[in-house]
């Protein structure tokens, strides 16, 4: 039997018991949902995994898309499982019923698009993406955009991609050289090359809708003068069908470490005449609807990079259960029967380890999608503005954190299977390939710590600070009565108090030094802040834990509350340790980094 | 220009200035060299690496080795490279000059193997397990089977392989079951299933010499009843033409995740009559014998994670140097042109990591060659003696810190690099794949750190750990003497006290309480014992170079001495502090991992 892709128990865990979804089908939105219905999307997403993408994923690996000059390759059991997903009408769950949607709290979405991300990691980025290309125009396109572009994309005959990375500009958007001249009809005609384009070209869809940051001609320079543009790949008839081809061509693929289910393209517009263009929303004000899809895309990336780590924690569990291999050191016989390799300890600290990443990860994406869901549903308007504040303080821990510890659990995961582990026969290898990409795309984690400390933080006079450091001394004060829980209470109290000193230290700093030297330790912060956050959700799984062992103590679930806890002992005591060492750097304002003169190194 | 493959001046900073090999030329063995002669060898392997490697590195981590079911398909690129370094005479360059050496010091080949083996990474691991299983057969073999194997090894003609993991086995070497039978001429007939064997099949030579540890028929399970034999792929005639083949069959070859210029096979042995083989030394000692081996590829494995370690952060470097994007935080003028990457205190922070790790790792490494040189050529006998205690104890650093700080830095070269990091049309995602192999193979991370703790450590009454310590509080007091490294001195002297502290409690504690918990967090005394060696070594070098600025303030070399300092003060700010947090887990007998139950995770 093939290790699980993902635990349903955990899931279900985290869906029912910690974030308990099932309160949200009191929200008129949800009404017509129940665990009945959460569960059946569940049933649906784990049996598309398992038929279609689990078989191929080796197979996708080894078969990256080419490109022969003329158009792109991709194996054909891609298109068999995107559209397998759109039949079961999972492309946009979250989507109201009139649009072909599921209306489920995104939160559930993301609970049954777990085994699917999972399993086939990078190739379900075309729907993704498509979703995100969807989501933005419905907020800022105009209703005939809507008609033409986001309905077609629903109903998976088109797919969507965002065009913003420029070969000469990467993450300097205010850069980028695109542009665009308005024509007499009101349509735009942009030229300009784009790199990085995730899904920019294929024959999965009818039509791709490249969503498009450009410069119109005259327009400020700086990202102040960047509007949005739809691009699609053909253009669209008034009736809604497939007219002549645009002048979007594909110049080349990247060939990626890993992520091969999804291709990586550059993509020439308007070679001759243009590309022909369609403005969204206004004019310069492109790069705010973006970021609309932006924190999308990042939540999307942290949720992606907790998967990949999760199933690689999977694989490596079963594989670990049931290879012998050696003898413990406490063992007086060398002649006795091997061990399973699950009982040394040093494989059971790579087990826990992953599972404390992974699990961690994955909770504080799902409390993401949580908070997605209150910003849109939540009964009153305040509680909709306090969910909105802080998931947007969060996105940039949300993408990063994942992105940078899940790759530390996938390698984990190889080092449990040692030289299996290594090689191809055994897909560990792959995830760890596939993971990489998470801390570079969508912004990179130093970028993102940025984000986090030079705008999150101070933003709104630390308002989303405020809130959701709040939310964590909440849980401080919930532990407490837990008596198992108080020490581990306290140390998490400890941490954010510390917490609190080194953002008034840095900030601080920031006003009377040279900016650059006091920011120089931004990753560490970020790295504070985000291991800090995942202890809190890990006391959070510990508290829920608790309560089911204190209720019915020898449930068949023993054994899985307590690993929970178990995991939650872990983090506290071999993870929230690190956040004192970080902090001091970021505190002290650390000049190693910043003093060291280029020619140097 | 492409990037430097490794840095010239800072080999001859190690090479001359801090391990001063110059002096080496006192010794009988080396009189006939000199700083010129030193010079030459690493003029040729640099031009070698240049004209030979480089220019296919890429070629080959594309084209991994194929079986077509007959024989294992290489790209010719890879033996004309081999032919031109044996052409070179760099095949055994601290060998005997009547062996056809160039009897150079082992810590000089090594700064001139630094451009082979960063340039060529994996494909010449032919020469360096050829290299190593001479040393085997010269130090226990017989006169005539040195004529026989090592000689046409030594010349290039054969190369040769260890042959020691089974598939049932794993790490756990005394469950092997390959089994020998003696003849009544008194070779033998070994019958058996090897796997992770590099470098077992390749037409690459005209032959190939199998060292293969077997258990006699009727000899005692266990590691105790293990013997060494040599067994070749084709049989060699009494006046050393190549004769028929032996009964050695590739079984298949693995597909590595990196290191694609090394095949990885599984061979049968003996699967008709028994394949010929011819018992080293006597029975039941292969283990032994085989460890002689196995420490030299252990030092090889850290030196080549190192030099991928190395050759990374050069590639990086470089690229930092000439990519513009983004400003400054500081920059008030957005429309002012993007700066150097390398500009971005981010950006130094991972490239002076980078240097950190990498050149301490190949500190280390050197340190460890020298150590080599000494145990054999040192002036007196207890000197000698003294080096051999270091170098043994200290081995299990050697493999394992490179190792895992070395695919830590390459990490961050990606990174450095951003979305074209992740690309192939750059070697950085090679090298992080290449670089992943080093901590599982030649005993993987988790067994060195039980090799330190439980065996190194306690070993001859503590002798090698006592002497090593010395050597590091020695450089404590020596650093002592310089104003400017007061400060770090203390840290060292510091951290070491801690390390004594920790090492009597746990082993104290070995002595009433169950040692595999005792024993648990072994990787984290690892990584405490790794880390304060790479301190030492860096104070060491700040050492070196701030004695050369008070000599020459205003050199040409300033900025290369500023960057050792710079280096060795971020070492000490963000890594050293981290040995505390290891140390309290070691300390404290932290059982989170040993009280998991399987059944938990």
């Amino acid at each position: 039997m093939p290790a699980p892709i993902v635990s349903r128990r955990d899931i279900e865990f985290f869906l029912y018991e910690m974030f308990d979804i099932e309160s949200l089908t009191t929200r008129e939105r949800y009404q017509d949902h129940d665990r009945e219905s959460f569960d059946a999307a569940i049933d649906i997403a784990q049996a598309i995994a398992e038929k279609y993408y689990l078989p191929i994923q080796s197979k996708v690996d080894r078969n990256e898309p080419t490109f022969d000059g003329n158009k792109v390759h991709i194996i054909p059991e891609i298109k068999a499982g995107l559209d397998a997903v759109i039949a079961a009408g999972l492309t946009a769950p979250t989507t109201d019923y009139e649009m072909g949607g599921m209306q489920l709290p995104q939160i559930a979405a993301s609970g049954a698009f777990a085994y699917l991300s999972a399993a086939a990691s990078t190739s379900l980025g075309y729907l993704s993406l498509t979703h995100a290309n969807c989501n933005l125009i419905e907020a800022y396109g105009s209703p005939e955009q809507i008609e033409k572009w986001v309905t077609p994309q629903r109903e998976g005959r088109f797919f969507g991609t965002m065009a913003m990375t420029e070969p000469g500009a990467g993450s300097g958007l205010g850069d980028l050289t695109t542009f665009a001249t308005k024509e007499e009809d009101g349509t735009y005609r942009v030229k300009g090359n784009k790199i990085w384009i995730s899904g920019g070209d294929h024959d999965l869809s009818e039509n791709i809708v490249h969503l498009v940051l450009a410069r119109v001609k005259g327009a400020a320079r700086g990202v102040k003068g960047i509007s949005l543009f739809i691009v699609p790949k053909f253009l669209v008839n008034n009736d809604g069908t497939v007219g002549q081809r645009n002048e979007v061509a594909l110049a080349g693929l990247f060939h990626k470490m890993g992520g091969r289910g999804h291709t990586s393209t550059a993509l020439s517009f308007g070679e001759q005449d243009g590309a022909v263009a369609y403005l969204v929303g206004e004019e310069n004000k492109g790069l705010m609807y973006m970021f609309h899809m932006m924190n999308e895309a990042r939540i999307l990336v942290g949720t992606g990079a907790a998967l990949t780590a999760l199933t690689g924690f999977q694989y490596s569990l079963d594989y670990a259960k049931g290879r012998p291999q050696g003898r413990l050191l406490s063992s007086k016989d060398p002649l006795a029967p091997p061990v399973n390799i699950i009982e040394h300890p040093d494989v059971r600290r790579m087990l826990l380890t992953q599972k404390a990443y992974s699990e961690g990860a994955y909770a504080l994406c799902l409390y993401g999608h949580q908070l997605a869901d209150d910003e849109k549903t939540a009964p009153t308007e305040s509680e909709k503005k306090h969910a909105s504040t802080i998931l947007n303080f969060l996105t940039p821990i949300i993408k990063s954190w994942p992105s940078e510890w899940g790759p530390k659990s996938n390698d984990l995961a190889i080092q449990v299977l040692g030289g299996h582990g290594y090689v191809n026969e055994h897909p560990v290898e792959m995830f760890y390939r596939d993971n990489r990409l998470n801390p570079i795309h969508e912004g990179t984690t130093g970028i993102q710590s940025l984000d986090l400390l030079c705008r999150k933080v101070p933003m709104n006079d630390f308002k989303g600070y405020q809130a959701f450091l709040t939310e964590m001394y909440d849980t401080v004060d919930s532990a407490q009565s837990h008596e198992k829980l108080q020490l581990y209470a306290q140390q998490l109290k400890d941490t954010l108090d510390n917490l609190k000193a080194v953002t008034t230290a840095v900030l601080d700093a920031s006003k009377t030094q040279n900016i650059d030297m006091v920011f120089s330790n931004s990753v560490s912060y970020l790295n504070m802040f985000g291991h800090i956050t995942i202890a809190w959700l890990w006391l959070r799984q510990a508290e829920v834990a608790s309560k089911a062992l204190d209720k019915t103590p020898h449930s068949d679930d023993e054994k899985f509350y307590n690993g929970k806890i178990q995991a939650m002992k872990y983090f506290f005591n071999s993870e929230l340790p690190l956040t004192y060492h970080w902090g001091n750097l970021v505190k002290n304002i650390d000049s190693a980094s910043f003093d060291t003169h280029p020619d140097w190194l």
